[in-house]
This record gives C-alpha cells, sequence and structure tokens, in this order.
C-alpha cells in the first residue's frame, strides 16, 4: 500500500507516523534539526525560510503546551502562524472535518498541524489533500489518538543521538502506560528502524499492549529486572483518567512499583539518561530528585524539540534540502 | 442624512454595509481584491501596505472562521493582528462598549473588525470615532445582528463577476432564511446597485420578511418556481436554533421543500452557479452531490473572500489607490 | 537583603515591584517611554529592538486589558509574542509553576510577563531564573495579588511627570479601595521614591490599610477633607466582588460617599488631573461627567502605558541604553 506520508516521487508530503520513516529520512530531519538549534542561541532567533507561509494549528484536543511548541517553531521560521479554537469553531456548528479544511485551503494554508483525539484523524486530511490534488499542503501529526506522535517520537531520537551517538548498541526501557501512549508506539517504530539493539517495555500487566511481543519489544512487569543495565530510560507520562479508574490502585501505589527513584535507577547503567515528554507528575512516574539529577535530560528534550519541528515543517515546505525517502 | 461610511471628502472611512456604496466604490473593491488574488499565490503571500499598523478583532460573538479570514487577510498585508476575547475581557467588567474603544484607541489602534449579535453595534463605533475626531481609524463590520455582512455580500458580489462578468442580464434567487440573515440584506442591497435583473427570494412565509416585496424583490415560496431559469443561486445557512423553534418543523422538513437537491438544480439555467456562504449543513440547506459538483463555487467564495477582505482594509487605511465615493 | 531585580552588577534584570527602584531608574524608564512615544505616532509603529526575542504572556489571572498593552508593546518591538492561556495549560494537569518555567526557558523564551492572583509568585520565578543560572531571561510583573502592578505605577508616574513636571511641591489622593489595590502600592512607593510633598489615602475604614500611617501616608475618611488642594488625585478601580461583600453596602451607597462629582473634585486644585487605572464604573467610582471632563487624563494614561512597558521590556532585554541601579 502506498504510504500517504510520501508523494509519488518519494518526497516526505506529510509527518503523519514514525512508522513508515527511513533510517535515512530519520537521520535527514535529525540532522537538518542540528543546523536549526543553533538558531535558537542566536540574538535575532529567526530565519526567513516560511515567511509568508500560513501554519495552521488545528487543535480537536486541547494541549496548550504541545501547540505553544509548533507556535515557536513556525514562528522562528517567519511563518504567519494561526490558532484556530477548533472546539469552538465551525465544527462545533456541525460542519464535518474536511469541509473545514476545503474551506482553510481556499484559504491558501501551506500547513496543518494537527492534534485529534481520534487516531488517524490526520491520514483522513492527508488523504484527503490528496485526493484533490494539493500536495503542496502539509500535515504535521501533532498527536492522533492513542496512534502516533511522531514528532515526540523523532526529538525523542534526537535526544537520544545526541547523548548515546550509536544506537546499535542500546539498550531502551520504555516505562509506564505503554497501553495507551503514542509517544511510545513513535519511539518503538523509530527506535527498531535505528537498530537499537534491546527495545523493553515496563508496566502493570493492565498498562501494557497485549501484542507486545509481536512488537518486537520485550515485555517485562517488573521494573526491577526490567531496567538492569539499560542506556535509555523513557518513562511515560501518567494520565490522571488511568489513576482514578479500574486500571490502577493510586498515584501513591503506583509510584511504589513503577515510579523511577534512585535505587531503581542504579539498576540501570552508570551512564544511563533519563528521559521523559513531559508534563511530569513528580513524586508519580518520577522521583523529584531523578527529575531535577544529572541523568535526566527531560529540558533538552524540549529544547531539542523545537529545532526537530523547525525540521519537519522547513523539509515538508521544501524550503530546505529535500527529503525523499 | 450623512453616511457615515465616508468622510466629508467622501472617502470611504468604514465599511458598515453594502447600502450606501455606490456602483463606482463597490467595483473599486472589487478590482483591488482581483490584484490580491495574485498575491495569496505567490510564494510569499505578504505584500507590506498594513506594516507596522494594528487590527483589532472585536468579536463580542463568536465566529471564529470569520475572525480567521480577517485575521489572515490583516497578516497578509503585514499588520499586527490583536485578537480580543470580548467576551472574557473588560466589557464583561461592565466597561460600556465605547470606553472599550477609547481604551484601544489611545493604544493607537488603527482599525476595528467587529462582530456583535446587536443591529447597529459598528455604526455606534464609527460614529463615537467621528464625534472624538478619529478618522483615520476605521471600522469595518463582520456581521451584526440580522442587519449586514458587508464583506460577505462583496465577496458574493466578487464571486458572481468572476463567473457571469456583467450583472444587467442576471436572475439571482437566494433561497432560505432571509429573514434573519444578515448575508442576504448585503447581498440584496450589493445587487441592486450593480444592476442585475432580477432578484428572488426564496423560503417558508416564517423565513421571510413581510416586507419582501418593498425591498424590490420577488418572493416565492415554492423553489420549483423561484429557481426556474435562475444565473446564480444563493443558499443561506440554516441556523440551529431555526429549527428547533417554532418557525421550521424539522431540519428533514427543511430539506424535502428547499433543500437544493440535483432535480431543484436542474430547473436552473445549465450554467448557473451555487453559492453558500458557509459553514454548510449537507443534506439539509443542500445536497452532499450538489455541494461538491460542478456548478458550486462555494470554496471559490472563501478564496475571493481573503482578498476582499484585503482589498476593503487596504482601501480604508489608505494605503492603496484612494476611494472616492 | 539582595533585592532581586537586579543582578549582581546592578542592572535591572526583571521589574517586580516599584519598591527598590531608585529615583534614577524610575527617570531612565520614563525618560525611554518619552522615546517611544513618537514611535506609535509614526505611519510604521515598529522598531526592531525585540526582534526575534520570544515574549510570553502568562496570565494564569485573567486580564484581557492588561495582556492585550502587554502584546501591543511586545509587537511594536518586533518581538514574537506567544500567549499561553494557562488556565487551560499544563499547570492544569498538575505541573509545577517552576517546571512551568522551565520548559519554556527550554523554549529559548527571552521573556515572561506574568500576572498571578498569588503574591509574589514572579518573584517565585525570577528567583528560579537566578537560581538556574538564566539572568538573559526577565520577568515583567503585570500584577501579583494584592502585592504590585510596578508598570501601572510607572505609567502613572510618566502621567503625572508629563502634566505636572516636578513632583517635590505635589499633593497626591488615591482614593478608594487602598487595601485591596496593588496599582496603589506600587504608586505609593513610586511616588515616595520621586519625592512628592503629601500622599493622601481616602476611602472607608473597611478599604484602607491598617498600617496607612506607617506607609509614610496621610489617612483620611472623608474625601471632602481629603482632596482639598490636591494636584493629583487617583481613583481606584472598585472590584465588584467588595460591593456584594460585607465590606461595602452597595454600589450607590459608595458613590454618594466616596465617587468622584464635580462638587468633590471643585475642593481640589483648579490644575488637578483625574486619573485612574481603568476599566473605570460610570457612577459607582467616578461621575461620568467627570471621566469626559477636562481633568480627566485616563485615556492619556493608556497611551503612556504602551510607552513604559515598551521601555520597560527594551530596558530590560538590554536592546536599548542600560540601567545601572
Amino acid at each position: 500500500m502506498h504510504d500517504p506520508q510520501f508523494d509519488a516521487q518519494g518526497n516526505l508530503t506529510h509527518l503523519l507516523s514514525t512508522e513508515g520513516l527511513s533510517r535515512e529520512t530519520i537521520t535527514r530531519i535529525l540532522d537538518t534539526a542540528q543546523s536549526f538549534l543553533e538558531v535558537s542561541d542566536r540574538n535575532v532567533k529567526k530565519v526567513p525560510l516560511l515567511r509568508g507561509k500560513s501554519v495552521f494549528n488545528l487543535f480537536f484536543e486541547n494541549s496548550t503546551r504541545t501547540r505553544t511548541t509548533f507556535e515557536i517553531a513556525a514562528k522562528r521560521l517567519s511563518a504567519d502562524v494561526i490558532n484556530l479554537d477548533v472546539s469552538r469553531s465551525s465544527t462545533a456548528k456541525g460542519e464535518t472535518l474536511l469541509d473545514t479544511i476545503d474551506n482553510l485551503v481556499s484559504m491558501h494554508a501551506d500547513m496543518f498541524v494537527v492534534r485529534h483525539s481520534e487516531s488517524g484523524a490526520p491520514y483522513l486530511i492527508a488523504q484527503h489533500l490528496h485526493r484533490i490534488g494539493r500536495n503542496d499542503v502539509h500535515v504535521v501529526n501533532a498527536g492522533d489518538g492513542r496512534h502516533a506522535h511522531p514528532t515526540q517520537g523523532l526529538l525523542d531520537m534526537y535526544t537520544i543521538r545526541h547523548y548515546k551517538q550509536d544506537f546499535s548498541a542500546l539498550t531502551v526501557a520504555i516505562v509506564g502506560d505503554v497501553l495507551h501512549s503514542r509517544v511510545a508506539r513513535s519511539d518503538i517504530h523509530a527506535l527498531k528502524t535505528l537498530g537499537v539493539r534491546e527495545i523493553r517495555i515496563i508496566g502493570p500487566q493492565t498498562l501494557l499492549p497485549a501484542e507486545g511481543e509481536r512488537l518486537g519489544v520485550h515485555v517485562c512487569h517488573d521494573p526491577r529486572k526490567g531496567l538492569v543495565d539499560c542506556d535509555v530510560i523513557i518513562m511515560l507520562r501518567l494520565q490522571n483518567e488511568r489513576m482514578s479508574g479500574a486500571l490502577l490502585p493510586s498515584a501513591r501505589e503506583y509510584f511504589h512499583c513503577y515510579g523511577l527513584t534512585p535505587a531503581l535507577l542504579a539498576l540501570a547503567r552508570p551512564d544511563a539518561i533519563v528521559m521523559h515528554p513531559g508534563p511530569i507528575n513528580r513524586g508519580v512516574e518520577i522521583a523529584s530528585e531523578i527529575a531535577d539529577g544529572k541523568q535526566a535530560v527531560i529540558l533538552r528534550q524540549v529544547t531539542f524539540g523545537i529545532a526537530v519541528r523547525m525540521a519537519v515543517m522547513s523539509l515538508l515546505a521544501g524550503t530546505h534540502a529535500g527529503t525523499q525517502a
């Protein structure tokens, strides 16, 4: 089947998932991000690559944090950014998603950054744009349901590459609510493409996917076993709604079993890095002393995230060096 | 009586209504819009005509769609755009509308784009600006109560001119809730000024204005009669609140009688165009196959709308060629 | 104790309060503001002093008016402005205030404009930035609890200097709910530093601070005594919640005793100016004829306020001439 992320010539047209991206494509995105890191340190933090382009933030699911990172990235590329408060807009008046898209395309939109609670919504938009022959309009998936959050996946890869250089010898642990996590899914696809030695997913049975082994990862319920000799530990955010539900007894209980403490971290390799997509729940997923400690690279992830989003936007818009698959 | 849209020298200072605009003024706006259409197709979709100007979106009634079109138009003219969430602002704290305006003028506002549920609110603001001697500050009515929505009226004229060139031989049908529609009112004034041969308003008795004939239009309750040989069909949006009220039995019933279907459209001239201000209710005002069909120009209206709003803003700000009445 | 507003070299790094600012620092801010007043009158109202800088509006307490003034000031300095709807953001998801700040700093924020219902929140942020060694990131207090609203205090000083030039001979009356007013507190500190002859606070016992005399001001419950021979009258806004509470009988009663009427104003010096931070409650704190009269300078305060905020932002960012204490 044709991957809707690429056009007929194999150029990256949309970023919908880390699944389907070749090692070369991922590497090109990370290399481009590296060149943008320097821009954020300049006195004037702007480049004109997207000047005159209209980027629409379409957040059907509210996320101030993620929207802000895309807004900053787009503004540093000199784009015009329009935030649509979709929950209050025409969609609320009964207009279909694709009619909304058609209208924005008619306003000469160049890029949609889409977050949606339904898995697949960004695909639907990308397919529609293809159907109406508008391959010059691009979609970036900013998180869809439980499915994917590819820019988070890519910034995680950037972070790991920054600290560990070579992926082939690494053991990476992903800890927490893997079942409901689009971040975990995007990380796993990218890590496998980049060829890490071993991926372990660690969490209570109720929060790990049943098909774990089929994904080619090691499933583990006991972090005291799973974290042994890890190079990279990716902690996942625990959604509050899980804690009040049937899936977990309580936040305190969760922290007791799966929260990252100095004792647990000591099981990993001494140079292991600790990552988290944020926002962190101190004392739930992670002990404060770890979050603020030397091995945590959580805030560096945020910095890298702006550069990665700038890279994705400029590569999609074709204003940077092309990305043939 | 003095038309508050014009200053003492006859220059267009505010856009409040299509009523009172001469054929020359309308034509100048449409011609200017035409020159902006090309800007939206450029790689860098910006012109510096409003650089350094502060445009305030004052939406006392929420409308993400319309606000977005003005925001895009202003940004493509390089203006600084400030969206005021008026429902949460000082007005909510008991400040009067004109005190809010005085404050924003003191912040060196250059233009107000105003939507208000009360008919006449933009006039009140324009008159106040005149009284305090600030003819350099401009008002664009983005829809006031049931009264007027002049930029929609003008973009509708642009669309008709684009497809039909000459207005004098045209029969135009406006179908639906004409009674509550500011779009219909703005269209009728402009169409009469531009000299169309015949205007027909079509809808159930409860949704047509009692003074219909006095407006110089033909009133018709049966679309099977009213649509015969029309050149232009303007479908109006049916507000949800009408359907649940006493004015209409149900959406299904409405569609059965007044929804535009292939059978009804076949009664019009074969080259008739179908227009709608959006957002459309598929299967209520219009059958999906018509909305997506060859005769529908609904999405072109959206594109033309950006250009028309850019034209209005630049003409008012006097940064484009002047508009003596 | 070290004043967190200044760095080790004595440069103004944050604006948290008018308390602790020397007469020289205040004067430098007002002089810089004066140079910006002219910018707002230009055809292109922009200077490139903050180009490429990222200014974050962090309004934990909603205030469309104040946020707008900072947004306009930052945009006229060519900054990128990001409005964070903090009530809907990560903080709402349980993230701590300082974790939010750390994240935004990691996105290369240059300045935070902070409003918070808790006194001291901007100090907390400034201290944290100092602790993590980021003196290149600046905080502007846009109002914290009952504590301070320094840009309002400074624009009030600008207004008084504009009309009265010399502070040393002035009698200034502050009328209303002084107890709960951060504006009053910021004004009093600045007025004392600038050396006015006399400050009087006037209001009902329930709305004046018990420590009034200790602040070095004259406390007065009867405006018919307090306003006699004043040069400057600063009316405070009466919060609606006070009127419905136990502190005040009713708005009508309040106006009868403390509302500024022509009869009361006649007691002051004939060239006295009337100020108000806005938004005004006509007929509660102030009679409409006074608000619209010749002695009111309320709208000029708004104009000066933009210039003062531009001055503060450019001085903090170090893009204007420096401000050693």
